[in-house]
């Protein structure tokens, strides 16, 4: 494969084969479409570590059967503005949009609507979820526990995973507010691209199998772990890991899901928790009509003056200064969306072994 | 005022001189009682920034007329689980507890309710509201925006409050999980300690007028700034300023209050903003039915279990090893409610300041 890292692909062509590939593994039509939906904005909007380049991993537990492609979801308990879901252990690309629309249906009735899921898998990027809110004029928000990486201020051990949270708010004028962050102070695929490249990592980000702080990738991957948001106590690592606790029992224990250290993992490589406490993981959406609070329009024209006054703010020395949350996200949808989405070695070789495995051509195009 | 730092006072002493100093500035009795039992509250779980240290502040707007004492709340708009509140510039430890009421009677109807509060002020500690959510089994949040002290990362003015998110999940053997945390790397408090004790700060809580890192109290309190939880951009600096804008949004745009750098000053001494953009300053109260997601006893044994989990965490080396958010709190609770509440020479004044203009009484006791 000579020139490889000149590789871009159409994201139409890189969501056709998607969802090709759920499809041959018994994922309904309409399904495959959301899940590639899922996995396609991720790799829109830059962020390479949620999208294609996991299809990997999805295609190889509905290969084995540790996915359930045709779930039935069945909502377990319910009054007006609340719901909990339980996914069958279908894929979370296609629990999470569904779930997401019963809040926002809620939403639309009541003025806010909120549901929490059990037995479900991973469900890509947060930040989907309150992009389809946006479209229909609702403040949308999104939680998942996921697999154990992240040590509790003061603990050694992995309890908790990355827990994000994201929420979004419209612009009139201006593009949305989009909020989409991990509770962990970094990404364990920014620890990989440390390891990769053999370069030291930023004090605070990780301590060893002895607890201790460390800067080399290596020794947080054997046995060490991510810290939460904050580092250490006297820079608030105590909020960090609260944020993801509240993470954990919002979309886990609230559903009867696996919480903390008990989510199962991701990965087929990874060995299954000592114990388990619930059904699958955990999600929590939320959508919450803005009309039921304030005239639309009006909260829309605050927000573009939230957004001017803050791109205003006098900026640190050496920095460009402030943005939006949501601003490089939307930079790289807009570049992408013209040029392509370029894709890494390791993740093409992936592509064309599923592709060698079902059958379903993948064809390297030199998009430009 | 000999061994001065020796005096403790019993919490019903100090409640009920809160509330006669708020009846003499034409609160009514019930009014007065909730906003002695917020302030209270927070001087009895250890938060002394936030209890009767700020009577004063709060004595000194009454006098002032800058609060208004009698306010008649309104309901702007409404939905079956969401509402916005007018507080009609009264007391935030009056509006906040009846407005969260409002969330928490919307929660036993459908299952949740949402209030977004503007034209209000400061409400006490964050954590005072999911307190009350917990004695009806209700899972309650509580936000709030605040005046201006921290930098948005990569801007080098205050634009931000300290914005505090709190919320709390009840245990069924165990005490609750209470979550409350500043958005911001430290308390502006911590910073006034480090002055008073003439101590440098830590690295990553501050920046001074000219945008860079400082370890001096004095740099930042003349022009200089707060961080965002995560301090810089590396350790997710733009995570903790996401969240204070989540706060702020929620809070004040969706209310109509003023937001960001408008919010109005807590004090006297501060200067206006030169702009307004709403009413008063903004909170948002929330309230969850667990039972409408799940069988209460079954949630609560699950956070038994929970917190049991995360207590058994593997400690890091020189630390007592994994806490509960809410454990230092509940540990100040019993003590002080035991042996009283100490108070420093400075609140002690303040208190003898307010008695003399008030002409109601306040005596130094020896409690212990």
């Amino acid at each position: 494969m000579p020139d490889i890292e000149c590789y871009t692909f159409k994201s139409e062509y890189l969501q056709h084969f998607i969802e090709e590939v759920f499809k041959h593994y018994g994922v309904p039509e309409a399904d495959a479409q959301l899940a590639s939906d899922v996995l396609i904005t991720s790799d829109l909007r830059g962020i390479d570590s949620h999208g294609v380049a996991r299809l990997h991993t999805y295609f190889g537990l509905l290969k084995a059967g540790r996915i359930n492609p045709k779930p039935k979801i069945k909502i377990l308990r319910e009054k007006a503005s609340v719901a909990t879901v339980d996914g069958d252990n279908g894929l979370g690309l296609v629990i999470g949009p569904k779930a997401n629309a019963i809040a926002m249906e809620k939403a639309e009735k009541v003025g806010s609507g909120w549901v929490s899921v059990c037995h479900t898998n991973h469900f890509g990027i947060a930040g989907y979820y309150p992009l389809q809110a946006l479209k229909r004029d609702l403040i949308g928000w999104a939680m998942t526990n996921t697999t154990k990486i992240v040590a509790p201020l003061w603990g050694m051990e992995r309890m908790l995973g990355t827990n994000p949270i994201a929420i979004a708010f419209p612009g009139l004028k201006e593009p949305p507010i989009v909020i989409d962050l991990a509770t962990s102070v970094a990404a364990f695929g920014k620890v990989e691209i440390a390891k990769r490249e053999q370069k030291t990592m930023p004090r605070g980000w990780c301590i060893n199998d002895r607890g201790l702080e460390t800067i080399y990738a290596d020794e947080m991957i054997e046995g060490g772990a991510l810290l939460p948001l904050g580092t250490d106590r006297e820079r608030g690592g105590h909020k960090g890991y609260a944020l993801s606790a509240m993470v954990d029992i919002l979309s886990a224990v609230l559903s009867g899901a696996n919480w903390g250290p008990f989510a199962p993992p991701f990965t087929l490589q990874q060995s299954m928790p000592e114990r388990s406490v619930g059904k699958g993981i955990g999600h929590f959406f939320g959508a919450m009509q803005i009309d039921g609070f304030i005239e639309v329009d009006e909260f829309k024209r605050q927000i573009d003056d939230w957004i001017q006054t803050f791109r205003q703010t006098k900026a640190a020395p050496g920095t460009s200064g402030t943005i939006i949350p949501g601003d490089p996200e939307r930079k790289a949808e807009q570049i992408r969306g013209e040029q392509g989405i370029p894709l890494l070695q390791p993740v093409i070789i992936d592509l064309l072994d599923i592709s060698r495995q079902s059958g379903i051509p993948f064809k390297l195009n030199k998009a430009n």
